[in-house]
């Protein structure tokens, strides 16, 4: 392990969210606001609302679909806070994206202490929300019908097609991913979903858009999360077990997926995981847990061979013996030739759901449980040292990501 | 002068933006990239977009008015960049955050070079506008009928009543502040407005909400603007007159009018005012040239109280014997018992236009052509060294404030 080899960005001291689902009671400002309030309960020694210097927060559709604007007005008043506040919007990374300019904020020296939160409130739009979700993709894509579940059919079919072979076992593959986040999210009491299914009931469940079925994908969630971010000299203060942020990484690329080299492969994840890798002077292999953005399952398929888990066209191959190696366990790891990595120990989008905005944060929420070993029923029984936390928005527009340590 | 006092942030080596105006025929990715495209042909020694390490943007209505999210996609799009962007949302302030977190990510020592822009596109929802720029107010504001006009026509009532002493002289000020600046902008060749209107002429324009009439109001408008920043060390690197970022400060306060202890001073403005000058060792009196936040004739006019440069409830009478003193001047500067300041030189928001996202970048981009001499027509005749920005997003629920210097 060569964690010690790389400084610190940031603590995290304090984490919190809501339960994720169809919260029709809850406007988001109280979202918002419950998660603050969860994650300020949540440090060891205490803290002050006086001690928070900055805030940042992410969301996507706060504006179309909830009709507000000047968010940092609004939370102002609802956190009754004067300080600076800076609101990012990133699609379904905007989460990561507050993540990462809060790391950045502490990184300037400009502020020690600094509230990071993620909302999302997705639900009054029923089903007028896969129009609003759609003003993270190419707009000619939306003009020739598509809305998200079609742009990753297209990547998924295509992935099957180049790298499939043929076999029966990479649409199991597919169909693994998410009967595993399920599995994993069976203990986990904030969760949208807390139900077993098989890949037989994911591939006989209703087709959406081919070769995507509804059990491929993510759900529509309201919900919300938030984190206290320090410097590492300050960490102390607040808790004697801080999360260290050990790399923090964002990058953009082109939002349509028809002038891309390649749709069976993330160019922002490469780019930000091995960005994030080179900040740390880790690698893939020292990883234990990974929050993967499992909006889909072929873009957890993706991952694993964009961050170098699994060489190109072979994670199907691996989901699939590792599935059948480690279906009975609590947690099914993803095993490789050199070791072994769980993959969305709460859940992930699939099952713990997907408040677009509150996901990037809900995922350092999760690592940081994990990683204190208070993840209660849902913890990782082997000793974790480092998690890293994969958030991505549209089609992989925009990748950030964040490596975590103790 | 004290300015070596304190280290530059920054420094600016490049600015550009487009007119502003109704432009009918462009869309907002074309604003933005026709602005940070002018932005990049000013820099003196040139610079190629690979030296562009990260972008900040800010924009309020894209989502709702132009049906456009994942504004970071679109730009990796629109400029050919895979560089980490990072988009902004506080309302009219949205420019002013993006510059904010763009010199945190220069102070951090994460990026060097950095390329900023606001951008909105407004007239494509003609009066549905209005609705949509209540999104930065408070919805029950909203819902009793108030729009901005009106939110401002209270403060500009109240202010009248506390302080005006009955006088026709009060409420000739709030005229002169706005026939001052169309006069400022006659010379700007980007200016939406390019026309002269006296005092007497503004108070005999139609009546929007009491005591606001049409001619107190900034316009709606379409533009962006932008920036590159870079550190100070890099700053010869591509310019030999470097502008420099003294002070980047952000404050915010509740969003609603009727919570606020008082409704004819802007607290954010206070705190990121007295914030600036404390980070520079400045005071009011050093500043020679403001962009202030005149979306309203009454915000100007609260400004020079809020930044210490008039006393509480004095401005009107010190614009009123100024405007006298200095009404055939080609500026016409605020003068008080230390020293003079010229506001808005360009037109400011009132005659250069609004376009709400880009306002923010646009002040900066005045700033910086008035600091290096090169604002042809409109240019302050006495040599500059200091400059005050002053950007607020809605009732003044956000406000940030940035000093330059030569």
């Amino acid at each position: 392990m060569t964690i010690n080899q790389s400084k610190p960005i940031a603590a995290i001291v304090g984490a919190g969210r809501t339960k994720f689902g169809e919260l029709w009671y809850d406007d988001p400002e109280k979202l918002l606001f419950d998660a603050g309030l969860n994650c300020m309960q949540s440090v060891d020694k205490g803290i002050h609302r006086n001690q928070l210097e900055a805030c940042y927060f992410g969301s996507f559709l706060y504006q179309s679909t909830n009709k507000m604007g000047l968010v940092p007005g609004h939370m102002a008043k609802e956190l009754g806070l004067n300080v600076p506040i800076t609101m990012t919007e990133a699609a379904c990374a905007s989460g990561g994206s507050a993540i990462y300019n809060a790391c950045m904020a502490i990184r300037s020296g400009q502020y020690d202490t600094v509230l990071v939160g993620g909302f999302e409130k997705m639900t009054d739009r029923s089903n007028k929300i896969s129009d609003d979700l759609m003003f993270a993709a190419d707009p000619n894509e939306f003009g020739a019908g598509y809305t998200f579940p079609g742009l990753y059919a297209t990547m998924m079919a295509r992935y099957m097609y180049d790298y499939g072979e043929g076999k029966q076992e990479c649409e199991d593959a597919m169909a693994m991913v998410a009967s595993k986040n399920h599995h994993h999210a069976i203990k986990n009491e904030y969760a949208q979903f807390r139900r077993e299914f098989t890949p037989e009931a994911i591939k006989k469940s209703s087709l959406v858009a081919h070769p995507v079925r509804l059990l491929h994908c993510s759900p529509v969630s309201d919900g919300a999360a938030a984190l206290i971010l320090t410097t590492p000299e300050k960490a102390h203060t607040y808790t004697d077990t801080p999360i260290y942020i050990l790399a923090s990484q964002q990058a953009t690329n082109d939002v349509s997926l028809y002038t891309r080299e390649s749709i069976t492969s993330i160019k922002t994840t490469k780019l930000a995981t091995a960005a994030a890798f080179k900040e740390t002077n880790l690698t893939y292999k020292d990883i234990q847990i990974a929050e993967v953005h499992d909006c889909f399952t072929v873009e957890e398929v993706m991952f694993l061979e964009d961050s170098g888990y699994y060489e190109k066209g072979t994670a199907w191959k691996g989901i699939y013996e590792s599935y059948e190696a480690g279906k009975t366990k609590k947690h099914t790891p993803y095993i490789n030739e050199q070791n072994e990595l769980i993959v969305n120990p709460g859940g992930g989008l699939k099952a713990d759901g997907h408040p677009v905005g509150a996901t990037g944060v809900r995922q350092l929420h999760e690592a940081w449980v994990q990683l204190r070993g208070q993840a209660g029923g849902q913890q990782v029984e082997s000793g974790l040292n480092t998690a890293l936390c994969h958030n991505i928005g549209g089609t992989g527009a925009i990748c950030t990501v964040h490596i975590l340590g103790r």
